[in-house]
């Protein structure tokens, strides 16, 4: 399977690429706007895998490219790039393209960090709106620890709630997810309970703030 | 110690209640709307207690009795009670009593369980509302398995997310906590930072709708 990770210079979207270059057999396109940047990150990747004794091919293109042959696209993006960012590969995605999306949006005040949910109901629905009817889209990966995840000496052992309303991209979605050590999918149901999933994102944050010896945290469902 | 646990007759404030009176050795007063239920379900507690060897007195009153000596009175109400309940056991509160309110507002549809956010901001902030100004208000213990709290065989290890703005209460609040076996109190800031605590409550009800051998869950933060 070929997973494009749009946004893959960006924390999350590194983390992402390194676990997934790592941990499974799939081929990881990085994408960001810029072919240029994307190709630097992808030779930065390959030379950390290759220093774990890992020799794999990263790819790295501008979005556009590395959404056309991709099985699956994760949009690794700010939330306020997620509508452009889904228009400009628009038209490389089809019925069996998966778009995952990962996107929190957040505001910080003097207490700390809120979630700031969108008028659609949650940035993942934002995504779902912004896409071409025909494509599914999952939302996942919105609670990940990005120091963590791209730090492949670092135990995860936490959950990934996914959300989606197409049965198949969803399974493809969290059979992915799985071959990712120490991450555990859950299902969390239809898109619509995406936003419950989003708001942990800011809660991390400020117990991470708030806690000594807390800090990058995920979460576990138990 | 005196706790308080209004509403300690519906399901939290039944584990709540079991689990304090099991693993601390503070006083526990059960409150209700009515006396006698509590005092009945007082009775039930004791002896759930003395079949474990644990011979403890848990007290059973009207919840402004209930109210009257406590040290730390747990708001266990559903959210649309709250500002009720507050007012009922308003004369009975100081600035030493700690208000606890672990509730939690939701709505349910097709898709799943949703976080209903009130218009004060949080479930949290609408009993800090309800309170009188001069007694400080912590909101703790909003995802809490209720029927893994109320088996005391059951292990938890899991997390409480405790917010507010009175340093002291907070400390008194998370001190508790502690004392109660696998239950982590992570400080998660003001009381501001309390809405993003409540959501999690419909996600982990989705969670365990949607994955089996998930049921009764709680959070953690790791």
């Amino acid at each position: 399977m070929q997973i494009a990770l749009l946004g893959g210079t960006g924390d999350i979207g590194e983390g992402l690429a390194l676990r997934f270059a790592y941990d499974t057999d799939h081929d990881v396109v990085i994408g960001s706007r810029e072919a240029t940047r994307a190709e630097t990150k992808a030779r930065e990747y390959e030379t950390e895998l290759d220093s774990r004794g890992v020799e794999v091919e990263v790819t790295g293109q501008d979005n556009a490219e590395a959404a056309r042959e991709a099985d699956v696209v994760v949009l690794a993006v700010p939330a306020y790039h997620l509508a452009d960012t889904v228009d400009a590969i628009a038209d490389e995605l089809g019925e069996h393209t998966v778009l995952v999306t990962p996107a929190v949006g957040m505001k910080r005040d003097e207490d700390g960090f809120h979630y700031n949910r969108p008028g659609a109901g949650s940035v993942t629905a934002l995504a779902a709106e912004a896409a071409p009817e025909d494509v599914p889209v999952v939302g996942a990966f919105h609670n990940l620890p990005a120091g963590r995840l791209a730090n492949l000496d670092a135990d995860l052992g936490i959950d990934t709630a996914i959300v989606g309303d197409d049965a198949d991209a969803v399974d493809t979605v969290t059979r992915l997810t799985e071959e990712i050590e120490g991450l555990r999918p859950v299902d969390a149901g239809p898109l619509a309970n995406a936003a419950e999933i989003e708001a942990i994102t800011p809660l991390l944050i400020n117990v991470a703030k708030n806690n000594e010896k807390m800090h990058d945290l995920g979460v576990r469902f138990q």
